[in-house]
C-alpha cells in the first residue's frame, strides 16, 4: 500500500489545532476527511508536529497510506479539491517507503514567530502576527536567547498540560532579527515541549522591552519552574516552518 | 481648524472599496464614522486614491479637518480605538497646512500587485494575492511591461466605468520580479485610470504564461481599445503602496 509524504500549508485560525478533538474542527480531521472523500475509505493522517489552536504552518510534513495507486500528482490535486473551503493546501505529495513516519522519523523541527512592533492595530496581519506596542530591542532579544541553545531542562518554558516524558530538550538554534517593524524569531530543535516556543517568545519580549535584563532569561531557565516564565505569546504569530528527515 | 494627514493601512476584503457607497461598508465611511465618534461632529475624509472592492492599502494617505486641537497622537490612537473591529489602522497622523489635499496635492501614486505562482490553493494568502497556476516567466513580463512606460493613451487598460476625462496617462515606472513562488508587480504614476493596474497585470500574465508574445502587449496598447486587453486581474492581489507629495 503506497505511503505518501505530504507537505501542508495552513491558516490555523479556524482550527482547534492539528490534532483531532471533540471540541471543534482540526487540521487532521479536515485532512482525513479529504483523503477519505477521494478514496472512499477511512484514512489516518500523521503530522510531524501537533500545532495548537490558531498556530499556522508554512510547511508541515504529514503522511498517509492510500491503498489505490493514484500517483502523487493526483493525490495532491484531488486532496486539495476535497479540502475546499478549508484554508489547508497540499503543497507537495511524494511516494515514500513505508518505514517513513512524519512524526517518528523527524529529526528536526523549525518554527518561526512573527511580531509586529508598532502602536497601530493589525489589519492585513490580524491573526497572523503578535502586535507588541512597546519598542523592542531585537538585538538584546537575540543576545539573551543564545543562553537557551543546547541541552537544558526547559521546565520554565513548558505548559502544565505538556505530555512529554522529560522536560529536557536540546535547542539547536534560536535567532531574533528585525526588518522594519517586523521582528522574527526562528528556532530549531529535534522536538519541542508544549508551548515552548510561545513561552520563550513571551519571555524574550520582556527582555526586548527592557523589563527583564538579558541575564534574567538565563535565571528563568535555571529556575526550572513555570512561575519564572514571562507571559506566553499568543498563537497568532507562530508558524510551523519545516520538518527535516534523515534522507532529506 | 487643524488639518491632519493620515497614513492608513487596510484589508480591503470586507469593503465595497474606498469610496462611500449605498451598497455596503466602505473604508471612507468607516473612517468618517470613527472621526465623528471622537469629535461628535460630522467628518469628511479624503483619500489619495479610490481603491476598488477587495483592494488593500499598505499606506494610503488621507486628510481630515478636525475643529478641536487634539494633537496628532491623540487623533491617531483615538481614531484607531473607534475603528474597531474594522480592519483599518491609522499608522501615522500629522498636522499639515490647510492647502494640503490628500487627493489633489498628490504628485505620484504607487501600487503593488502580488501573484502566487503555484498549483496549490492559497491558505494564509487567500484574499491577499492572485494564485496563477500556469508557470509564469517574470523576466518576460518585466521586459514586455517596459513598453508601457511614458505617456500613452491607455484606453486598452481602462474600465468602461472609468470617469477620467482623458485616457492619456504617464506611467513613471513598472517592474515585475520573482522571489520563490511570489511574483510582484510594482507601478508608479501621477494618477491611474480605473482598473488600469489590474488590466495591465492581467495582460502581463498572458505574456508570462506564453500565450502572448512580449510584443503583443505593445500591440494591445497601440490598439487603444478595451477589446485588446487581457483578462482583468482580481482585486485580491492589489495594494495601494504609497502617495507622494511635493513637500514629502
Amino acid at each position: 500500500m503506497p505511503r505518501y509524504k505530504l507537505t501542508l500549508e495552513y491558516d490555523g485560525g479556524p482550527f482547534v489545532g492539528w490534532q483531532r478533538q471533540e471540541n471543534g474542527p482540526s487540521v487532521q480531521e479536515a485532512m482525513e476527511n479529504a483523503v477519505a472523500a477521494l478514496t472512499g475509505e477511512a484514512a489516518l493522517v500523521y503530522g510531524a508536529g501537533r500545532t495548537d489552536a490558531g498556530v499556522h504552518a508554512l510547511a508541515m510534513t504529514a503522511h498517509v497510506d492510500i491503498e489505490k495507486d493514484y500517483g502523487a500528482n493526483v493525490i495532491c490535486n484531488a486532496v486539495n479539491q476535497h479540502l475546499r473551503p478549508a484554508p489547508i493546501a497540499v503543497l507537495r505529495a511524494e511516494e515514500v517507503s513505508d518505514d517513513f513516519h512524519a512524526r517518528f522519523s523527524c529529526i528536526r523541527r523549525a518554527y518561526e514567530y512573527r511580531i509586529v512592533n508598532r502602536r497601530a492595530p493589525l489589519t492585513l496581519e490580524r491573526g497572523r502576527a503578535w502586535r507588541v506596542t512597546a519598542r523592542l530591542d531585537a538585538e538584546a532579544m537575540h543576545g539573551a536567547a543564545q543562553a537557551l541553545v543546547g541541552r537544558h531542562d526547559f521546565s520554565t518554558f513548558r505548559s502544565a498540560q505538556c505530555q512529554s516524558k522529560s522536560p529536557v530538550k536540546t535547542l539547536d538554534e534560536i535567532s531574533v532579527s528585525r526588518a522594519g517593524e517586523e521582528i522574527v524569531l526562528r528556532v530549531a530543535a529535534r522536538s519541542f515541549l508544549h508551548h515552548q516556543v510561545r513561552s520563550i517568545t513571551g519571555s524574550l519580549v520582556e527582555v526586548g522591552r527592557g523589563k527583564w535584563r538579558p541575564r534574567d532569561l538565563e535565571t528563568a531557565l535555571s529556575a526550572k519552574s513555570r512561575e519564572a516564565c514571562g507571559p506566553v505569546a499568543p498563537p497568532d504569530g507562530l508558524y510551523f516552518l519545516r520538518a527535516d528527515y534523515e534522507n532529506n
